[in-house]
C-alpha cells in the first residue's frame, strides 16, 4: 500500500525531506570515498558499492528530523546521520555474508562477497564500521569535543553486543530455537531497535539535550523500531522482491519467529497501527517542528520497500 | 635469542611492566565482558576466548610507557590500552578467518571460527570493534571530552581504510602480485604500523601534548613498527610453531613478499637493529621516563614470540 505522495502536505514534505537526505548522504560518501591510486582501490570500490546509490536512508532522515526540534546545524545534523548510515551498511555487508544471512542481492545491486569475495566484504564492512567513528568524532560533525565524545559513545554501545552485534548473535539462535514474543521483541529492539534509537538521540545529543530530556524520543523510536520491523516481516512475507529490492519469504523459509509468525498477518498489521499511533502521541510536547518526525512514523508501516 | 630478563635492571623493569599490564588488561577485559544469561552468551563467549589469556599487550604496553611521559593517570593509561588492544584483537578474529589468512591457532588456541563458526567470528569481531570505541569514548578513560573525542578519532583513522582496514586490503592483493621494498613497507605502515602509532600518540593525547609536539614519538613509533614487522617475518622463518602460538612458514608458502624475502635474512636482522637505534634516538630529548620505551624497543627484535 505504497502512499500517494501528493496525497497531503506532510507526506509532500517527507517524500522531499527523504530525497533530499539521500541526495546528501550520496554526495557526501561519495567525496569521503574517493578511490585512491594505489593498492587499497578495491576495499574503497566496494566501500562505495555497499554505501553510495541505494537504500532510503531512514536513519539520516531520522537524525535529521530529530536533530530539527533543537536548533542543530544542517551540517552537524547530516555528518551524525552519515556516520549513523556508515554503521549500518557495515551491517548489511556482513550481515548478507554466506556465514550470516546469505543473501545475493541487496539494494536491486549483488552484495559485496558477489560482486568481489569474502575477504573483500569483511574488509569493505570492518573499513566502514571504522569510517562510522571517524566521521562521529570529527570536529567537522560538531564543534562541540563533549558533543563528538558522547556521539562516539552511544554509536558505539548501538553497535556493540548489548545493541546491534548482540542481536544479530539472537538472529544466529533464533536459526536453531523458536523464540516467543517478548524474546523476538528483546531480538528486534537489539538487532534495529538500538540503532533506531541511537539516531533520535543523536538530535538531541547535537542539540545538547540532557538525557533526561531524551525520554519522548526514546520512546518514539522505540514505537517505530518495533513497527519498522513488523512491516519488514509483512514485506518479506508479502512483498515482490523486484520492488523490496532484495530476496523475500526468507525468514519463512528459515523456520525463524517473526512477528507475523507469531501474531498471524492481521493483528501484526493492526499491532503495527497501534505501534505507530503510540509514538506520535509521544510527540504531543512537540509543536509543528516535529511533523517530519510524525509523517516518519507514518511512513514506516506504509512503504513499500 | 631471547633476552634474559635479568641481565640488567631495565629489561627487568619491562618484564614486570609487562607482566602487570597484561594482567590488567585480562582483568579489564573479564569485568568488561561478563557473560550475559540470555541468547547472547556464545557473542560475549567468543569474545573472551579471543581478548582474554595470552597475546604480549605490546600496543597498551606502548601506550602505557607513552602515557609515563606526561604526567597521565594509570586509569586512563590503562583504559586507552584496552580499547587498542580490543581493536587489534577485533582484527586478528577477522584476519583468522579462511577467507582471510585462515588460521586454526591463534595465540596457542583454536581461532574463534575454529571453535565455533564462521558466523560467529564475524560478530564477535565486529562486537570486540564497536567495544574499542566504547572504551576509548567512555568518561571513564579521560575526563577530558577534548581527550575522548581525540582518541576516538585517531582510534578510527588506525582501524579505517586510511590505516590497518587498507593495509589488510594491500596484503589480500600481495597474494597476486610481488609487492617490491617501498610498497612492503607502506603494507606494513598501514597494517601494523598505523595502530602502533596510534599508542604511541595516545599516550600524548591523553598527557594533553598538541600534535606538534608528538613528532619524536610517531618518529619512534614508525621505527619500531617496522622493526617489529621484520622481526616477525624473521620468526616466520625461524620461529618454532610451538613458542609463537600460531603456524610458522606461511608467508612464505603463500609466496607473499616479506622483508626477509626481499632482504634476506642477514640484512633483515641488520635493518632491524638499525631501526631500533634509530628509535632510540629519536627518544634523545627525554630522560629516564622514557627508559622503558627503550627497553620496549630493544624487546621487539629480542622476542622470540
Amino acid at each position: 500500500m505504497p502512499s500517494d505522495p501528493m496525497a497531503n502536505p506532510l507526506s509532500l514534505n517527507l517524500s522531499e525531506a527523504m530525497r533530499s537526505v539521500a541526495a546528501e548522504i550520496d554526495a557526501m560518501f561519495d567525496s569521503l570515498l574517493t578511490v585512491p591510486d594505489d593498492p587499497r582501490a578495491v576495499l574503497y570500490e566496494a566501500m562505495r558499492h555497499a554505501a553510495i546509490g541505494g537504500g532510503k536512508r531512514l536513519r539520516p532522515l531520522l537524525v535529521f528530523a530529530s536533530a530539527n526540534l533543537f536548533n542543530v546545524t544542517r551540517e552537524s545534523a547530516l555528518r551524525a546521520g552519515l556516520a549513523i548510515e556508515a554503521l549500518h551498511v557495515y551491517s548489511l555487508v556482513h550481515d548478507d555474508m554466506p556465514c550470516m544471512d546469505d543473501d545475493d542481492m541487496r539494494r536491486g545491486k549483488p552484495t559485496v562477497h558477489k560482486q568481489w569475495d569474502e575477504a573483500i566484504a569483511v574488509l569493505a564492512g570492518d573499513a566502514l564500521h571504522a569510517l562510522a567513528f571517524e566521521i562521529a568524532a570529527d570536529p567537522l560533525t560538531h564543534p562541540d569535543p563533549f558533543v563528538r565524545a558522547e556521539l562516539s559513545y552511544e554509536l558505539a554501545r548501538a553497535s556493540g553486543p548489548s545493541g546491534m552485534a548482540g542481536g544479530q548473535m539472537m538472529d544466529l539462535v533464533a536459526e536453531e530455537t523458536t523464540f516467543d514474543l517478548p524474546t523476538t521483541t528483546r531480538l528486534q529492539q537489539l538487532k534495529t531497535g538500538a540503532l533506531i534509537s541511537f539516531c533520535l538521540e543523536a538530535g538531541a545529543i547535537l542539540g545538547h539535550v540532557p538525557p533526561e530530556g531524551r525520554r519522548s524520543l526514546r520512546a518514539y523510536a522505540r514505537d517505530i523500531g518495533l513497527a519498522f520491523q513488523i512491516a519488514d516481516d509483512l514485506l518479506d512475507v508479502e512483498g515482490d522482491a523486484a520492488v523490496v529490492g532484495k530476496a523475500t519469504g526468507k525468514d519463512a523459509g528459515a523456520g525463524k519467529a517473526t512477528f507475523v509468525s507469531l501474531l498471524g498477518v492481521e493483528r501484526a498489521r493492526a499491532q503495527a497501527g497501534m505501534l505507530v499511533d503510540q509514538a506520535i502521541a509521544h510527540l504531543a510536547s512537540f509543536g509543528t517542528e516535529a511533523d517530519l518526525l510524525r509523517a516518519i512514523a507514518r511512513y514506516v508501516i506504509e512503504r513499500n520497500h
